[in-house]
């Protein structure tokens, strides 16, 4: 009984062998690709991506081995777990370690490379992005189950609605909603630019109010810190309300929005309305494997000629420069539908599409799916129904 | 009427003048102490410190003129507003450029320096957090306005318990209260290794399941991708609840936890109880300016001593090795109370103090409140009662 605390010490690797392996893999295969042989994962959501829990310290991968550097929790245990205060006590040697240059801050980058011998430093990130791009069946489960529940809770979105409301106030019965059915909360955000709290709520004109974040829709929000979504209009008869709300419900996230109205609105986005439903179709039935990211795109582009919605289309005075992301444990992931995306399209790539206008005088409208891309197109995994639902039914 | 867009442009800028100023004048200074000519300020929180706004770009600060390079959003305008699209078009030439090492990614930070042909960046994150350790008498107001708010808040949150809750059922109707009152729900932390939703409630045992963030409780959390907080435990008689919820309200955090029992609970727990009062007492009175962070860290130290509960200070199974931390746009803000601590009082630090005990068997227990530091000590401004409040009366 020498090892008594380690024995009853909870496990580290919260993933299946298998798993695990599986996604190690995909990782040393990239880095063998990129002339990589040792790799110091210290992020948040690549941390969870390869372990299925989150921890303070870091993980080695070498091309055989891995390591698991652990300041906290304390009392975890596992093959590899080796517990440390500080980097500089592990006395390693790595000349040629590549971090998570993207998102890791400079000061600790330095730190890291002076503690291991490192003389310049590889960019890890690139790498993680692709790997996490392709998702394992594993992810795919639990994407779906993120996309059940979210839609369990947008077919009762029509119910939270109370005549008077303010698009704060609805927003905050839909966060409460999705928060009692499972809804974790956190939205994982690639980079530190962006921030949003839950979701975004936008009523009426506020769609049309220029946000700095690179979301595909703004919204003045409520106040200067945090200038996104909803901010405090009374939604009134003749508006669209777009609700667009996190589906963090398993660690990954989908990404759906739906369209309300408030009585009548305008034909112009009735029609905004059939146009994305017509995108959707068309790009999930062209988004094969092999697909480049920017066809569809350019499908999505075709699509609003034919309506003639150009002027609306991802915003209005001021528009955002992509249809569609990758989705998973951030919302920002690859592939990125873009005018100039390189991405070609893989199978089991996920990515949420989601083709908006906003129309001046009415509101944002359009949908929002998650979908993973299969040999015959891409497959919806956030099912709830899309018409433009009246509240005032 | 040609400068027709920028007549109707909304200011970048909405800080008063004189406002702005003091801030830039602190900056400033700063910067002359360390021998710093140039800055480029890219962090969000730094750049609603400065401009009272998050806009995506940056501010440019020489030692005498002040200019916002913006991407987004579109139409703000003012001395010094200059539209950009990337770095590499400004054509700026500052070989000792001063950046926010501390946050800024290596790959950003080595574009940036390419772009404006930095040899080696100067950090400029201390600074700032100095600069901005010393609140202005504006940015008080806005605490002490956050604090009223989440003042009235935490009064109503014994009304929202109902028997038979689970810590998250409690938790998410004291998020609704807290948003249904204004609170803008975004939690900035600064550094992007902790993670929150929008504070922690913690009954019961679930209080001493660590964590892996470095904050004051832990809690296993509802799913390891987030693994703090509320666990899903339901609320039983004996236990206590700590409720410690986001006050941002005015893009300015108060940091504000409060106790409850569930009818009778431990001795031990009273007396946790009584001990976080008492070190708040002698906290309050001995803080003022001059007096060095380590010798308040002694005093609560000596405190815990004199009640016998050195095991459950700060944490049972895993200990936290702070008792509180400087609070205003970020949760971790300057100055930290912990035993190395180097940092010196001064007068409008505001700083949360947070003595917490984790009682095994019964939970946590220790009250948290956010004071001003004045010359007569610390003056308090979240003045919620201090009481364990049993939840069954």
């Amino acid at each position: 009984m020498s090892n008594h605390v380690n024995a009853s010490a909870p496990p580290l690797v919260l993933l299946s062998s298998a798993e695990q392996l599986l996604r190690l893999n995909k990782v040393r295969e990239h880095m063998h690709m990129a002339g990589i042989t040792h790799a110091l994962v210290t992020g948040n959501a690549n941390k969870f991506y390869l372990t299925g829990r989150v921890f303070t310290g870091y993980i080695l991968l070498t091309p055989s081995e891995t390591f698991y550097y652990v300041r906290r929790p304390v009392e975890l245990s596992g093959t590899g777990v080796v517990y440390m205060r500080k980097p500089e006590e592990l006395a390693l040697t790595m000349p040629r370690l590549a971090l998570e240059l993207d998102e890791l801050p400079y000061a600790v980058t330095t730190r890291l490379c002076k503690a291991f011998s490192t003389v310049e430093p590889l960019n890890l990130s690139p790498l993680l992005m692709a790997a996490r791009a392709v998702k394992t069946e594993k992810e795919i489960e639990l994407l779906k189950e993120s996309g059940r529940r979210q839609d369990e809770v947008y077919r009762r979105i029509p119910a939270l609605y109370r005549p008077g409301m303010t698009d704060l106030e609805f927003q905050i019965e839909i966060e409460r909603a999705s928060r009692l059915a499972g809804c974790l909360g956190q939205f994982r955000i690639a980079g530190d630019s962006m921030e949003l709290f839950m979701g975004n709520v936008l009523a009426g004109d506020n769609a049309d109010s220029p946000s700095p974040y690179d979301f595909a829709m703004g919204g003045a929000g409520m106040h200067p810190s945090i200038p996104v979504g909803a901010d405090g209009t009374r939604i009134e008869p003749g508006m669209t309300v777009m609700v667009d709300v996190n589906g963090n419900y398993t660690g990954y996230m989908t990404d759906m929005t739906r369209d309300y109205r408030v009585g009548t609105v305008s034909e112009m986005a009735l029609k905004a309305h059939r146009c994305s439903i017509e995108i959707h179709r068309r790009l999930a039935q062209a988004g094969v494997p092999g697909t480049p990211a920017s066809t569809l795109w350019d499908l999505a582009v075709d699509t609003v000629g034919n309506y003639g919605l150009e002027d609306y289309f991802m915003g209005h005075r001021q528009h955002a420069g992509f249809v569609g992301h990758g989705v998973g444990i951030e919302i920002n992931e690859l592939p990125v539908i873009a005018p100039r995306s390189r991405h070609i399209l893989e199978e089991n790539n996920v990515l949420a599409l989601e083709p908006k206008f906003v129309i001046p005088g009415t509101g944002a409208v359009g949908i929002e799916n998650t979908y993973v891309v299969k040999p015959d197109g891409m497959h919806c995994i956030t099912n709830c129904p899309d018409d433009l639902v009246d509240l005032l039914n």
